[in-house]
């Protein structure tokens, strides 16, 4: 993951745009050399369904055709387009700043959310409630300007690694989403992240890994403030970006409503019914994680990424759910 | 501005599409072709600094090269790329929605900003305090769906006029910068609003008229919240993109920090202070206004964008000051 250690910004700017035509070469020669676009993807009802989807609606003629500039679809991130256990690698980050500003916070020894915390005990720190933990996270993750926040970022994804899967936590991405995302803007449409995680921890590594820019990254976020010369962090968070929140974040980022949703969670639940209402065609797909073997086996009860009510509402309204056990023949990239 | 009337999206978009080759053939020719891309400026030191700024940032081998990815742009609109006087247009529309919802509202009656707006005193309204204002304005222009919202706006700027220069207020933009956007655009900038107007009211028409689309348009915003199946706007602002609040909208939207910043107000202050700051070359600009023959003219005391800390600023950061009267050969389009 070189493009987060010291390489100056236009290194990676141009790597970034080569990278940009290998992958848009990749999947624009596979269309039109009439070679598979999504070859991590089982054939079954999941990918005909995609790919009916998007035949009809980019098809010239089609009585659902959908011109390019309304050609939006939202991802979620964290277990739709890569790894959310143990726990979310949002916190994972977040805490390790705890630790690190440990020192310069000798108050918090006291506090039992930071012992938790301290001790590697993540259970016991949310036994203790959500808001006391999330008030210690974004103290310290506060404080910095928004440039050294983002260097912090870079350094932490160059060097942590999955608890289990012991690899960088950008190489626990999902192939086969990686291929839909190709796929999706190769047919014209532009892709968007719309996660419950925070645009600044996302937004330094997305180009690189999904192909999708700092400005298509929709998420919470904590305050910052402007002081003349630079954007300071705040203790605060500032937008949720999570379940009825989506929509709006999806509005006030994008000003148009997708056509194509894709999700893993009942955080996920308001962003497909958003999506999927209205006048056109329009899709809603949830990635069921069934596949304990290769990932993780999970739905109705986990505490990260819990999928209920979002799976009993997908069959009344048509939406797609990926098994990741049947649909996907790979999941991580390089190991098939 | 037949956009505004009944025709479906899709025609809609197709005439942007068109609208937008158009515009790129008109630039990218005259680039190519050796003619100028800014007819409407006169020579003179506005236009020089902004070409050998552009020139600069994007010559092969030039010291100062900045990749397409990162060469942002933000534009204030009100005062910057159309007219804000004798008010903001923003509070024409929202006044005349408080006008078109006082039938359902009778206990509106008894509140002293609705007399005096209903009797067209808005210095009346003003003087009464801006919070009491405010709460009548949002009120007004809430309690529908974002769809319906957005048909209102499209339906008002189709048959609303000017007070005084007596036509369309999407024709009371400024030529030279219609021109400008499209010049940025043709070597290779991504061109931002970035307004203390809400970005409801702007973003059905800044595609056909700036050529910016909805994603690109970065304003205050009144809240919205899911039903489950609509966006329903609330009666309360949930941002306002002004002053020190530009810098934070540019962060949250746009993950980047722009290379170019043009405004015409105090209320831009930071958001030039924001883009001039930091390593690389960089351009802050502000439109004076100082034409009242053929536009209006006003600076330090004005209601509607005051222009006073930043034009001190100015020359002390090496801003470009754009006089009206001496550096536009024209002001609006189609009347040289």
């Amino acid at each position: 993951m070189s493009v987060f250690s010291g390489r100056t910004w236009w290194k990676r700017a141009a790597s970034w745009l080569v990278a940009g035509f290998v992958a848009w070469g990749a999947t624009g020669c596979a269309l039109l050399s009439g070679t598979d676009p999504l070859p991590s993807w089982s054939d079954g009802p999941a990918r005909q369904a995609i790919i009916d989807f998007v035949d009809d609606v980019t098809r010239d003629g089609s009585p659902n055709y959908v011109p390019p500039a309304q050609r939006i679809a939202t991802f979620d991130n964290d277990g739709t387009l890569w790894v959310e256990q143990p726990m979310y690698t949002q916190f994972a980050f977040m805490i390790d700043q705890v630790k690190a500003a440990a020192p310069r916070n000798p108050q918090w020894a006291d506090n039992p959310v930071y012992k938790a915390l301290a001790a590697n005990d993540l259970k016991g720190a949310l036994a203790l409630g959500e808001k006391p933990l999330l008030d210690l996270l974004v103290q310290a993750n506060s404080g910095m300007s928004v440039e050294e926040y983002d260097r912090t970022v870079r350094q932490w994804f160059a060097t942590a690694r999955h608890p289990t899967l012991k690899r960088p936590y950008t190489e626990t991405v999902y192939q086969p989403q990686l291929e839909l995302l190709s796929y999706l803007r190769a047919k014209g449409f532009k892709t968007y992240i719309v996660s419950g995680g925070t645009m600044e921890v996302m937004r330094p590594w997305t180009q690189e890994v999904y192909g999708i820019p700092p400005e298509q990254v929709v998420g919470s976020s904590q305050g910052v403030a402007f002081d003349g010369k630079s954007l300071m962090r705040q203790p605060k968070l500032d937008f949720i970006n999570d379940g009825p929140g989506k929509p709006v974040g999806i509005y006030m980022h994008i000003g148009q409503q997708p056509i194509l949703a894709v999700g893993n969670s009942d955080g996920d639940l308001q962003m497909l019914q958003y999506a999927t209402t209205g006048p056109g065609r329009r899709l809603g797909v949830l990635v069921h994680h069934d596949d304990g073997e290769r990932e993780f086996a999970y739905d109705r009860q986990s505490p990260f990424g819990k999928l209920d009510k979002a799976l009993d509402e997908a069959p009344r309204r048509n939406w797609v759910v990926i098994s990741m056990k049947k649909d996907w023949k790979q999941i991580f990239p390089g190991k098939p």
